[in-house]
């Protein structure tokens, strides 16, 4: 019997529960949700907010709906975390869109675009600028809801073991840069290379690669980067505001009470803004122990270089909306933000940062 | 006889509610809170974020928690919503903390400060790197709870009748500028005045005022503020990323059962990055319009005038940590924050708005 009809056979009219009842938090039975993610469990920023997202649901609802947390490989692999979300062996996953671009190309619209949107920028595109409707257009074949959960902010461009002082140095690089950063080194002669994580350390130290990049001074202090490249620390160009996305099971979140639905696609947005939060306030702190303590040195790529860069980004975009109609018409609504953000950013973000730099 | 003391009676124990009740809205009793707000009804990006957040607690909680929202002199004048809420006239309020300076000069530091933190620096403080325990402290003695519930982002310079080509012009300028901005202006020679909204235009077109700010394109286009200053629009220094305040009754807010404590936290946040998110879509159109509509032209101040902001603003910020203990402490905080802050975003967002826009 259902709650509805034991009130109604009790002719306990809602009305009547009686005053009072709100302070004791709702009573009834518990569905529970399994989250895949494609972090290591606990990992620092990325595997945290997944473990917040989480927590929220969980809270918010008076522990009506419980979701626990399985961090890569203890349920699914990684990679497999929208298969898992879009079959139903877990009704929610967090991870990043970029990563199903073996099945879904223009799905790395979703995630970040080399010289593309910040993280700010992205919100208004995906909130207020149409882009969670193409998001949701997207994902629908496969019966899955993308929404954003978590944001790294500008990521840095990476470690170095030599100095970058014109084009020719970026030829032959081999360098571990996943997705369409990679494909711009590749145009540049590079030579990109994807690997995990934990594999970064000893590549770089072995000499298998020259350089990497990974997330920002907060996760690279913690890894120890520094200690395995020769010092140098270049700014990135490459994932400007790299969107963190919760995957939901389409019949899932359906089947949800209206009220349960607002909880998750709120605790999405908490978690999208705290994520951004945290990496702003711990970024900071561990760029000041790498210059400081550890000796990094930052430098930045010369002119010839990010003129390069730019325009090889420009075209590896261009080149993925051509590959079908969908990802021409993500690409036409993300290109029109961005650019009118640009032009903004000259008289607002960028115009007041140069002016508060400059003292 | 409260729903506690129903159960117990009845014999129905929690667990036997049934399977499938999470399926139904909780149907206790509801809490009716009101919102006062420092915003005319309605008024777009602040008024309308004060109606989103009440809106997200109503929904989130199932209709438990009603919040029902006053606009500006509908219950109670704008200034007066630090009091009603303290008070418990009202449960919540939607204001920005500088407008309490009269009474608590330091609350200026959990709104905005000329040449201070952006919006995801301030989000990074205030979650994660000391703020809100300092805002606690702040508001305790009033019985208030103060949380970031919207951001304005970077607010433009604002309109001027004639062009800022030296420190001269900035000499007996009457210009509409509130707070601190208006304190800076003063040392530079100028005349802050202090209007309301809806004066502006008028006091532009008389010529009562030389200048007026107020907040970004997406305002400024709705107040039809081209048409009332000669088209000069300069880029701001003086709100780089203005926190708007959620003010709660800590008493109410403490008489709520847990989940609804968390679900009144969690929409503050997600309006507080919904706002940013919404001026962040809004203002680059409205810019667009502005320009190639209005003929709107944009200005920058001269590097010297730029130098001498910045140097006032420094000095007010440290005759505002003059005036008392608390002020000095949290000043201490800000400050060390935002020049860490500094140093990163120049290998982080200002290196890539700076590299992006190169192109």
């Amino acid at each position: 019997m259902d709650r509805r009809d034991f009130l109604k056979k009790t002719g306990m009219a809602a009305a009547a529960v009686g005053v009072g009842a709100s302070s004791v938090a709702y009573a009834g039975s518990t569905i529970k949700w399994k989250m895949v993610t494609t972090w290591p469990k606990n990992f620092p920023g990325l595997g945290t907010g997944a473990n917040n997202l989480a927590k929220l649901i969980t809270e918010m609802s008076g522990g009506r709906l419980k979701v626990k947390v399985y961090g890569a490989k203890e349920l699914v692999p990684a990679f497999e975390v929208f298969d898992a979300v879009s079959r139903g062996t877990a009704e929610i996953g967090h991870a990043s869109a970029y990563y199903w671009k073996g099945k879904v190309p223009e799905a790395q619209f979703f995630s970040t675009m080399p010289f593309g949107m910040t993280a700010n920028e992205m919100n208004g595109w995906i909130y207020y600028g149409g882009g969670q409707k193409l998001w949701d257009e997207t994902y629908k074949p496969f019966g899955v809801i993308g929404r954003p959960a978590g944001n790294t902010g500008v990521q840095m461009g990476g470690w170095f073991n030599k100095e970058i002082n014109s084009l020719a140095d970026m030829k032959g690089l081999k360098m571990r840069i996943p997705g369409l950063g990679g494909e711009v080194l590749k145009r540049l002669g590079g030579t990109p290379v994807n690997l995990p994580g934990g594999e970064l350390f000893t590549a770089l130290t072995s000499g298998t690669i020259d350089a990497t990049e990974w997330v920002g001074p907060y996760n690279d202090l913690a890894f120890g980067l520094y200690k395995a490249a020769r010092y140098y620390y270049y700014p990135g160009f490459h994932e400007p505001g790299t969107i963190l996305e919760a995957l939901i099971n389409r019949k899932a979140f359906e089947s949800l009470p209206k009220d349960l639905q607002s909880i998750v696609e709120n605790a999405c947005r908490v978690v999208n803004q705290d994520m951004m939060a945290e990496y702003s306030a711990r970024n900071p702190g561990a760029l000041e122990q790498l210059v400081n303590k550890h000796h990094v040195q930052l430098r930045a790529y010369p002119n010839d270089v990010l003129t390069q860069l730019r325009k090889l980004s420009a075209d590896v975009a261009a080149d993925l909306a051509a590959q079908n109609k969908a990802a021409k018409k993500i690409y036409d609504s993300y290109m029109a933000f961005l650019d009118a953000s640009k032009k903004y950013s000259r008289i607002s973000d960028l115009a007041y940062l140069n002016a508060r730099d400059a003292g």
